[in-house]
């Protein structure tokens, strides 16, 4: 497998430059070594970057490759000109053709999370972690009314992280609550849920899996057992069936996806960046 | 402000290439309907969502900006050939520049995340969120060793979002602790923390700022008072001061910020996508 040092460079966080370069390498065998390089967002410290990029060529004899955001042309051009890397200007190559397009120049300008903090956007989002928060693992029944989408399934299903994500990506309020032995006796999802079906997504995961889940936590206990987990999967599916509600096996996905899915079936009215 | 509509299309959930596409966007002043078309992975998917675009186009007279993330060229090929908007190649623009440098091809594989759910990386940002669930607001102070970061500061200067999404995007192990008015009165951090100091972050916050955010909360409380804000914010700085506790002040900056500025200075060994 080739080896190779990979740059993220940014006048940002270079956050999403990162991610979205990572999507990009995922499609070659390269063993990387990444190095995230943010807040470059004058002359100067473009050129102490790229004594860094360059020192790397030198070292490894292959050019590093280097993923840049930098909205500023002139801080952009010192790598063009300097960098001994490949460059892969990620702004540059789509800003220009929408300006083509929306016949108006760009701003050129940085920092566009400066004033974020203030935003209605941003206290939307503080709210939906916080209601999130004291609404996880079945905590509070206070205001579920308000919630934009109730998770439910057995414990260790994927319930509060996919919560959490939902609360911090999009700013909805999302409680999460567990099937327990109790429900599946009764036969019957918790009574504080009957009324909001409209809200409720379903999780659930391979009995396998959740076994090993379970037994990091607590190794040997019939909590975790095999039977057990076979036995609460099998009744939380049966139940969510017969209450008509959605649902979606988590065991070979990742929070980003299980959360995609959860919104195109709920359609939450509120929170930020819909779909 | 221009009007547009703007469709975000990918194999995947298209969650990255909708951030990287706002952070070009945002460089515009644009009026725009956004449109998120995930798991967009045959050739059917992909007519049926040109379908909803051009449908945009006859409607708007305006073409719509489309931001692809396909990695499947033959389903690239079907937005190449039939949409009717302004269709930006995201993978395309730089996969090939690689495959020239690295002197291999792509593998045109879709479904990077499918196997996350069983990896090690998985399973330690799982860990991740529920040590930094356990241990926010100062709740435990068990296993406060095992932490990647501490952070402290004046209780709602935005230590548990942050905490939250250095756990989640880096799984790393987060414990927060609020500085309190006995904290003030000693003098001294709060004692559990004295031994780590290494790990130790602050954040603080403009008084005015924090007077706002705690009035949403408790309005009219001598909690949320201007002049009790001055006094916690201006104590806990000094606390800092002369703890030699590194700070940043959270007023005007994002969360993606607060947290990129933390892992800059506190540099954890553990964890996951490292600076």
């Amino acid at each position: 497998m080739s080896n190779r040092t990979v740059y993220f460079v940014s006048d940002g966080t270079g956050i999403t430059a990162e991610a979205f370069g990572n999507a990009i390498l995922a499609q070659f065998d390269l063993h990387a070594r990444k190095v995230r390089l943010p807040f470059v967002d004058t002359v100067d410290k473009a050129h102490q970057a790229i004594r860094q990029i360059n020192h790397s060529y030198e070292l490894e004899k292959k050019k590093p490759i280097v993923f840049t955001t930098l909205v500023n042309p002139e801080v952009q051009g010192v790598f063009s000109e300097h960098c001994k890397g490949l460059v892969m200007d990620m702004f540059g190559s789509f800003v220009r053709p929408l300006e083509v397009e929306l016949g108006a120049k760009s701003h050129h300008r940085v920092g566009r999370f400066t004033d974020i903090s203030k935003s209605k956007e941003y206290s939307d989002r503080m709210e939906a972690i916080n209601y999130t928060l004291a609404h996880d693992d079945g905590q509070s029944n206070t205001d579920l009314a308000s919630a934009d989408v109730i998770l439910i399934g057995v414990s260790r299903s994927g319930k509060t992280p996919t919560s959490l994500y939902l609360a911090m990506q999009y700013g909805l309020k999302v409680a999460n609550y567990p099937l327990i032995p109790d429900d599946f006796e009764r036969q019957q999802l918790p009574p504080a849920l009957l009324p909001l079906k409209k809200k409720l997504f379903g999780l659930t995961i391979n009995p396998e899996r959740l076994s090993e889940i379970r037994n990091e936590r607590r190794p040997g206990s019939r909590y975790a057992s095999l039977e057990n987990c076979r036995m609460e999967v099998s009744e939380a599916e049966s139940m969510m069936r017969r209450a008509g509600v959605q649902w979606l096996s988590t065991t070979t996905k990742s929070i980003e996806e299980i959360s995609t899915t959860i919104l195109q079936v709920i359609k939450p009215t509120n929170g930020v960046g819909r779909l």
